[in-house]
This record gives structure tokens, C-alpha cells and sequence, in this order.
């Protein structure tokens, strides 16, 4: 445990925004990249790969959209937390039904930038790579532009793309981070192939009555070609859009409408419909199903009631999932369908498609070939092996300004466990200033001790000070933690002591012993060996001990253990033979290691075990 | 609480048996049906959808491999648990990506009719027909076959389905319940469209060299086509099938293989080979990527590398997700995905399909259309009117043979909690006897009370009786239940009079009373308002005495609760002033309910409550 300040309060909030996503196996070959492909735009033009070397009676597979194995490019602005978070639930069901690799253009703000550099790098998704652009740099382009639509400037950054993007990119698709998937985005790209050699922009009609200009009185909307276009899903042939100087023709039509409007609706949608209206040649209509508009006054029903199929659908009102649809039920549970995916699912190869793995993922894939299936202790082993995917500052989230001698909260957590842990109010301030006392900066090797007791109550008035907390103990209300199950875990901390203690006292280890420590960054860390349930913290602490680390007990810190259900590892623990032999497995492993690493010095860890083994 | 017998061992497998699945809205329009549908059939031969109104700005939808709305039909032969559960993943994978109306001609013992009749009543997904047909009345035309593959005689059964499928119905997809689709089963039915005039039966090549006859020595496969092919995934032209004399055929061709060899080695697999070994112009070859054959030797590599996209995957191997395979984990995820996806979300309309819902349907849709979304209690409302989808017997169990005065357990638990209350051993024997003594057989309103208790510790040793209960009590490892937060919810049952007790006696109801009771079948339900936390028993406790049962209580009876995490719910109640508000009104509208059933005698009730209101 490293704790920093606010702990009680901000607690929840502090570990969701650490939020580890759930864990799956890495076994899969390819991966994400960052920056542009090497050798990946030959692919471009490959041509079908449907020659075949078989006997007379092997079948056809029908022919694909595209080559297989092209490479799609999709360009997607994205900035803050939440678009963040929305983002992924869009990528997912990108990915779920994509059968090509695709190239990633994220447009980011830094937050957006940090989370999904983070993300993608975790996530591991075979062919796919992705590459980020400043938004912050592209903003002087538009930032001149008065805008009322709840997207900001960040909408606008759509205008700018043909420059942002790098010059050799000849094409690319557009999305917003409102829109799901409910196919292939294969036969999205397939489309640029009905495109006329002036055509440069494939749009959807946009499918509401807001650019007739009738839906109140004095609505005056930007010009538009009838109900104009809707920019949630854009086809960009931007070496056309280049050739034709893109960059001029929508900054003069913006310009000019600016003098006689006081602001875009509708951001970069109010812009695409002025340069459309003015230069109608440009545009390829798609078809209305690549996006299906939930707007609030939507017109979409006869477009997806009468076609075999919804592509794409765009959840285009402020209000997002809760507009108002005759079929809303129906659209949500698509939206459900992805927003609930387990993303690690899409770990999954394009079968055909090579995409040469990073190195680590070639070792990590190795190390799982060798991996014997029909050892007992194959499933430990693998999670061991597992790669997390993470999705950092889950929920908004701005860093405190860094303060001196500052401690960092580490925790764990499953989306359906509360935590288990309160710190006492000062912990925070308590933690610093002993670091201070003790002049830890300095680099000395100290592990300080934050005593652990627990509640057998639901509802439990948290003690404010030592002596609430004595007196709780006193009572009754309150125990040393495990007191009633694994006493020895926490026994060298010697609750006695710390009782009358009135300044930090050195402790000795002893075996099991297993308490909530705060120590410097550059500490051992845990052991991958024990992901379940069962010596991870008597390893750690055998660890530092091994390394001559101090075990000093803070006499002001405590922290309590709420009652919650036992874990499924904690059961699989106490009802697995198989479980609990492969863990004395992993506690062999371990000591012959420390035995490599520390010699004779490591010999009482072992000699203290010789002992009838027990549940810690 | 109705307890039956063995409690303590079988409690957590018969609640399993009796699982419900996950909840959702039900807020579409469609329905499943028994029996064939009315007024389908005319639909098939209905032209392509795609006659448009709008002026000329309107996009062009993709047209359609199939007319819109065409009913598709699907056969499976289904027996026992085991394959009921997994052909669920099979129909979750099919009804995911379909976007016609499907009838289901589903061939079952027994035991999975009663599973499927009930899961696809309560499901409900739109545009779905279920029909069944009793495989005991088939199996006199097979039972005469030899055979060692695993799926008995249930893998035979698909020779039949011409004779046993209704006469008018013209063309049938046939799957094994271990595949899953990977794409629109529409683009497998569109390949009828490819059959010559003298081609019945469409079938995909066996991925394996098993038809080649040289997999080891001495190996005598039945005769074949090459390789022969896989009937796992199965396009059968089912009259053109009754018009070639197919039982004639197969008969014949079985009959005279089996003068040489001794059994069939792949069920009906080996007989449609040898009868299209003899008549080859009767199949027609499809796609392998229609059978991708992931079993113990297979050559499927070879094609799913080339294809540009997997269509249904066949886990034929007895090893079924356990099979080794370079890319065992990409197909593992493409099953899971399916395995784990929440079936209420493919709850979702055919846009442009209708298909009337049935009455119960369509008072549910007009209830939940009257909702006020704005009601901050809208949530409880739209919980209220939920349906849950129902998988009854979920892991195999063999229903005891009725005894005299039987009590059945009903509880519920979720997928991630273990079953928090844990009855007396000897209650079963214990109730039935008493409900023997007590002469309730005759119709007398009473409901037997089980006084309950809770320990707050995860490791306990349960007592075996009465004197082993008072002793825990007393020294303090157990409480009376909801001792520290709750006591009026238990208080009228008198536990100071049960320690003494050696005789049933009489308590009288009191506000906030909620034992666990015993009672007769035909006693009021609980009222589905209260779904959350909170009231649920105390107002079927309160109901149950405005219609005068006695409360009695059994002196040797008693139920202990086990620690567990809060629910969502309690935390809920706890933290949320709206949830709490809300559950407030749901008591004043109960109350109010209770008056106009009741009259005068439930104005108790109230007055009895006009204090404040504690967290029940």
C-alpha cells in the first residue's frame, strides 16, 4: 500500500481512474504499432488472394470486397475523458466485424493521447496500428472560427485533415466518436470505388428537416444542398481534396458565410454543406445506412426500415443513448452489444493476413507454446504470462500538483467488488511527515508498516483517531486483522506494542508475516508468480527483507478491512487440492530463485517454512 | 423459503437446476411461436425491398442477397442437458448476425424440449418461429443401425428429416449444435440459388483424410467421395429429396454396407457419404468456409488462411474448445464471444419485418410506452415489467420421485455470488414431518416460520442441531439474523420463547416482520414491485396475513445466513436518497392495493407504519 492524500473521499475515485481493464492471454501473433506501417502499403494493391492449389473437388470461397488483406485507413479526432471512453466502445465494434488490417489516425488532445497510446499498446489486437496527431497543433487552423455545437473546437479539426494526415495518404475514412458499428467497415471503403474522377467527399444525407430551415421561426441554418450532409462518417480522398486546394475553397466559403451568420450550428457539418452547396460535383452520396442519425427530430426509420441492413449508426443527439426512438430499445442493444464486449476477445488473427509480431509478443508466444497443457498448474502459469489490457484515468481525472514526500495509493479492483480497504483520515498527511521525520528521502531502505484491522459490519462508523480506534477494538467492533482466520499474517506486527507505542518501532520478519507497506518507488515488485489467491504480499515482504529492507511500524497508521464475499481464488484455494498444490509449487520456484539471488542470507525463508504450511 | 430435501449438499446444484438467466426490457415488438407460423410462407417469394419514395437525393441501400423478410428455415437435432446448453450459443451466434425471420425446427428428447420450449418462450426475441418434434417417435426408423460415434443415436436422426419435417416445407439448413456462425446465415441459404436441377443435398468436403482410409493401419472407413464430406452444416432440398425416394435410398445404401462393415463410425456422416458416393450428382459442393472442421487432425487451415472471412465454425472434435490448433485461440474467442454475449440483447426488432406480437407482447409494450421516462422511479417501473429468460435445469438433474408432503427450496442466486443462506440438515425430513403432523395437507393457511440466524465468518462449522446452534449462539459466533442492523425484521419471531420451544407456536405479524416462511403452493406471490432491495418479504409477510394464515414457528427449524459482499442494490438504498423516495412510493402504492383488496381489516397495515421507516 502507498497511499496519497484525500484517501477516504476520493478513494473510489483515485483507484477507477487507475482502472485496470480485464485479463486475457496474449495468443495471438500480431500487434499494434505506433507510427506509420513499414512495408504496409504494398499491400494496397495486392491483388485477390484467392489462387488456390488444391484438388479439383476443394470448393470456392466467395470473392471478398477487396483484396484481401488491404489496409483501411480511418481517421478519428478524439480529446478528453470521455470521448475517450466513448472511442473505445466505437473501436470495438470496428474491430468485431473488420476482416482487413487498419491504420489508426487519432487526432488527441494530450489526456486522449495518454490514455489510448496506453490502451492500444495493452490491447495487443493483431493488425492494427495506429498513429497520433497534436491536436493542440492543428487548433491556430480553425480556432478563428466561432462555433456553438457541443463539440467545440474539436469538431471543427475534421476541416483540416487532408494537411494533418501524412501527404502520401491517399484515402481515408472519417468517424465520429458517436457512431457503432454493425458491419464490415470493408464495404464502407469499398465505396471510394463509385467515386467519379471529380468526386472527393462520400457523405450520407443528413436525415433531419434542420437545413430546410423550417423547423422553428427565424431558424436560419448554414447553406445546404435540400437536407444537406451529415459529417458523422466521412470518405476523404485526400489527394484529390489536395489537388483541388481543398485547404482555400472551405476557408473562403467559411469566411463568407461569417459575414452574414454569427457562428457554425453544427461545427465542421455547417462548413462540408456550404463548400457542397457551392461545388456540388464534389460529393458522392453513400448510402443512408453507413449513418443512421438517432437525432432527436430523426428521419431515419425510412431508410433502415426499408433496407436489408444498418451499417453504421449514429447516436447524433446530446442526449446519446437516452433519445427518444420509436426503436430505441432495439438500438441500444446494439450499443450494448459493444459497450459490453470483452475487448480481449478481439485477440484474434486475420487469418492469412501476415503481421509480423514485436518482439515481446514473439517471446510471450513462445513462452505459452511451451507451456505444457497437461500440467496441473498450466492455468497459473498462462497468468502469469497474461498481458493486461489498460485503459488508464477511466473516469476524468486531473493529477494533483506534485508535493514533497508524496505517497501514491496502489490498489486492485474488479468492476463488481467494492474496495476492501479504508485508510485513516491522516494517513495522507501522516505518511508524508514521517517520511520527512525519518529522512527517507534519502534513499534508506524502509518499508514503514500501516497496522491492518477489520469490521464484521456492513454499517460501521469509521474511528477518527487511534483512540476511537482502540476503544472500537476494545469493544469489540473492530479486530487485528484476520484475527479469527490467519492471526500469523500480522502477528509480527505486534499489536501490543503498537498500542502504547508512541514512536515507530522496528520489526523483525518472521514467516507469513504479510502487512500493508509503504515503500520507495525503486522497491522489488510483486511477484507475477502468485496472480491468485495466496502469497503474493509474504513474498513481496520476504523480498524486501531479503534485500535489508527495514520494517518500521508507524504508530499513528492504521487502516480497516471492510467484510466483503471471499474471492473466487480465495474458494478455489480452500476447495482446489489442485490449487493449493500448484501454489506450493510456485512457493518451491520462489525460493530457489531467492536462493540464486541472495545465497546463504536466503536460507532462513526456508528454514523458517519448514513448517506445516497454511492458508496465507 | 420451501426447502426439499438434502439441503445442505444439493442446495447449490438444485438452484443451479432452477438458474434464471439475466434480466432485461422487454421493448420490441416481435415474438417466438409454437407450431408453424400463419402467413409466412406467402412472404417468401415476396421481391427485393428496395421500391423507394423519396426524391432523388436519396441514397441507394445495398441490395440484398435475399428478398427482405424472407423466413428461413433451420433444423437441429437436440437431446439431453448437455447439448441444450450448448446449442444456446449455436442460436445466440445465428440470431446475432441474421436479418431474416428464422423458424426453428428443432428435434428433440424430453429433456430438451422442456428446456427450449421454456428458454424461447420467455427469450422472446422477435421474428422467430419454434417448432418440435418428438425424436422417440423417430428413432424406430434408425435404432437399427450400428453405431460408435458420440452423438449416439440423436447424430442419425438428420437421415429422417425429410420424412419427419412438415411435407409443405421445401427447402431446411441442418446443424450439428456444436457449430457457430460467424456471419449472416442468409448468404448459406442463398447458395440453394446455386443447386443444379438433380442436386439435393449441399454439404461442405470433410477437412480431414478420415474418408482417405489411411489414418492408421487397418483402417476401413465407409466408402466416400475423396475426402467425402461433413454434415455438420447441411443444405437439404427436401422435396426434390421425398421425390428421388431418399428413405429408399439411404436405407438401401446403409443396409448394404453394413453386410461388411460392422458399424457406422461417424453416425449418419458415414451413411450420406456412402449414398452420395453412389449418386454424386445429388450434392452440391459448398464453400468450406460454411464447415471450418476444427477436429483432432484437420486440413481446415488451408482454407480459412485463403478465404477473406470465416462463415460457421464446427468444434468436431470430441475435444470440442479443448482442441489443439495453431490458432486455437482465435477460434476460442469467436466462441466465447458468443458464449458470453447476453442473450436479452438480441431482443431487437427485424427493422422493416413485421411480425405481430402476441397479446401478452403487446400489453407489455403499451405499459412500458406509458412510462414516464422523466419519473425518477422509471427504473423500478421498466424492472417490474421485465421478463426474465428462462433456462430451467441448467446443469443436468434428475427430478427425485415425488413424496408425501414435499416442500421444494426456492431461491435465486447470480452468476457471481455463492447462495447466502444455508438450511438445518435435517430441515427437509423435518418439514415434512411436521407438515404431516400438523395436518396442513388440508388446506389450512399457515405458514411455517424457519427461524434464521447469521454468522459473520467465512470459515464456520455449520451445527447439526438445535443444542449445537444455542451453544454457537452463546458463545457468540452466531447472532440472531440482523442482529446489529436489523432486529424488528426477525423480532416477532421470538427467539427467546424458540430456545425454549418445544412445540410449534403462534407469533403475531408486526410492522417490518420478514421471516422465512414455509408455505402452501397456492399462497399469494410476491408482488414484483419490490425487485430490488428492500420490502420484498415484508410485504409478502404482510399479504400473507391480511389473507389470515397463521404464522407458526418450528422449534427445531433454522436457516444461517453467510457473510457476503452488499449488493448493488443494498449499496443502492444505502447511498441513493431517489432509490430510497422511490421505494416509498412503492409502498404507498402497495398499501393502497392492500386497502382496496382487503378493506377496512389492511388499514392495520398502515397505522402500524405511520412511524418512521427503517431500511427493510
Amino acid at each position: 500500500m502507498m497511499p496519497r492524500g484525500r484517501p477516504r473521499a476520493l478513494g473510489a475515485a483515485a483507484l477507477l481512474s487507475l482502472l485496470l481493464l480485464l485479463i486475457g492471454f496474449f495468443l495471438f501473433r500480431g500487434h499494434p504499432e505506433y507510427g506509420r506501417p513499414h512495408g504496409v502499403a504494398a499491400l494496397e494493391g495486392d491483388p485477390p488472394a484467392d489462387h488456390r492449389g488444391h484438388n479439383s473437388s476443394d470448393c470456392v470461397p466467395p470473392r471478398p470486397l477487396l483484396p484481401k488483406c488491404e489496409l483501411l485507413h480511418v481517421a478519428i479526432v478524439c480529446a478528453g475523458h470521455n470521448s475517450s471512453r466513448e472511442v473505445v466502445t466505437l473501436v470495438k465494434s470496428m474491430l468485431f466485424y473488420r476482416k482487413n488490417p487498419l491504420h489508426l489516425h487519432l487526432v488527441t488532445d494530450a489526456v486522449a493521447r495518454n490514455i489510448l497510446e496506453t490502451l492500444f499498446h495493452t490491447w495487443m489486437v493483431p493488425a492494427i496500428w495506429v498513429s497520433f496527431y497534436d491536436a493542440d497543433e492543428l487548433k491556430t487552423q480553425i480556432s478563428w472560427i466561432p462555433n456553438k455545437h457541443y463539440s467545440g473546437l474539436y469538431g471543427l479539426m475534421k476541416l483540416v485533415l487532408p494537411g494533418a494526415l501524412p501527404p502520401d495518404l491517399a484515402r481515408v475514412i472519417v468517424l465520429d466518436t458517436d457512431v457503432t458499428f454493425t458491419s464490415d467497415i470493408a464495404e464502407l471503403w469499398a465505396l471510394f470505388a463509385n467515386f467519379s474522377d471529380k468526386q472527393v467527399i462520400g457523405l450520407v444525407e443528413n436525415q433531419s428537416d434542420w437545413y430546410l430551415g423550417n423547423l422553428w421561426r427565424n431558424h436560419r441554418p448554414w447553406p445546404a444542398l435540400g437536407r444537406g450532409f451529415n459529417t458523422g462518417v466521412i470518405l476523404l480522398w485526400l489527394d484529390r481534396l489536395r489537388q483541388v486546394g481543398w485547404e482555400q475553397m472551405w476557408k473562403l466559403t467559411a469566411t463568407r458565410e461569417l459575414l452574414t451568420l454569427p457562428a457554425t450550428s453544427l461545427a465542421d457539418q455547417d462548413i462540408f454543406n456550404a463548400v457542397i452547396k457551392e461545388h456540388p460535383g464534389l460529393v458522392q452520396t453513400l448510402p443512408c445506412v453507413w449513418n443512421v442519425q438517432l437525432s432527436d427530430h430523426t428521419l431515419a426509420e425510412r431508410c433502415y426500415l426499408e433496407a436489408s441492413d444498418l451499417k453504421v449508426i449514429h447516436w447524433n443527439s446530446p442526449k446519446k443513448l437516452r433519445v427518444k426512438n420509436k426503436h430505441a430499445g432495439s438500438f441500444r442493444n446494439l450499443y450494448l452489444t459493444f459497450l459490453e464486449y470483452d475487448g480481449n476477445l478481439l485477440r484474434r488473427e486475420l487469418f492469412g493476413c501476415p503481421s509480423p509480431p514485436p518482439p515481446e509478443a514473439e517471446q510471450l508466444q513462445q513462452a505459452l507454446a511451451q507451456l505444457d497443457e497437461e500440467d496441473p498448474c498450466s492455468g497459473f502459469r498462462q497468468q502469469q504470462l497474461s498481458v493486461h489490457r489498460v485503459h488508464i484515468t477511466f473516469l476524468p481525472h486531473e493529477p494533483p500538483p506534485p508535493r514533497p514526500n508524496d505517497v501514491t495509493l496502489v490498489a486492485q479492483l474488479s468492476m463488481d467488488r467494492d474496495i476492501d480497504f479504508l485508510p485513516a483520515h491522516s494517513l495522507y498527511d501522516y505518511l508524508r511527515a514521517s517520511i520527512e521525520q525519518l529522512e527517507l528521502r534519502s534513499g534508506r531502505k524502509v518499508a514503514l508498516v500501516v497496522p491492518a484491522f477489520e469490521t464484521l459490519h456492513y454499517h460501521f462508523s469509521f474511528p477518527s483517531s487511534k483512540v476511537d480506534l482502540l476503544a472500537l477494538l476494545d469493544a469489540g467492533a473492530l479486530y487485528t486483522f484476520r484475527y479469527h482466520e490467519w492471526p500469523q499474517g500480522h502477528a509480527p506486527t505486534d499489536y501490543a506494542r503498537w498500542r502504547e507505542a508512541q514512536a515507530p518501532y522496528h520489526v523483525q520478519w518472521a514467516a507469513d508475516y504479510e502487512p500493508y507497506v509503504v515503500v520507495p518507488r525503486d522497491c522489488p515488485r510483486y511477484d507475477p508468480r502468485f496472480v491468485g489467491f495466496g502469497w503474493n504480499k509474504v513474498a513481496h515482504v520476504m523480498e524486501l527483507d531479503a534485500q535489508e529492507y527495514e520494517l518500521l511500524v508507524l504508530p499513528e497508521a492504521f487502516t480497516i478491512h471492510l467484510p466483503h464475499t471471499p474471492s473466487l481464488d480465495s474458494s478455489r484455494f480452500r476447495f482446489s487440492p489442485t490449487y493449493r498444490d500448484c501454489l506450493q509449487a510456485l512457493k518451491d520456484e520462489f525460493h530457489q530463485d531467492l536462493s540464486r539471488h541472495y545465497g546463504a542470507a536466503a536460507l532462513k525463508y526456508l528454514t523458517a517454512l519448514q513448517q506445516p504450511q497454511g492458508p496465507t
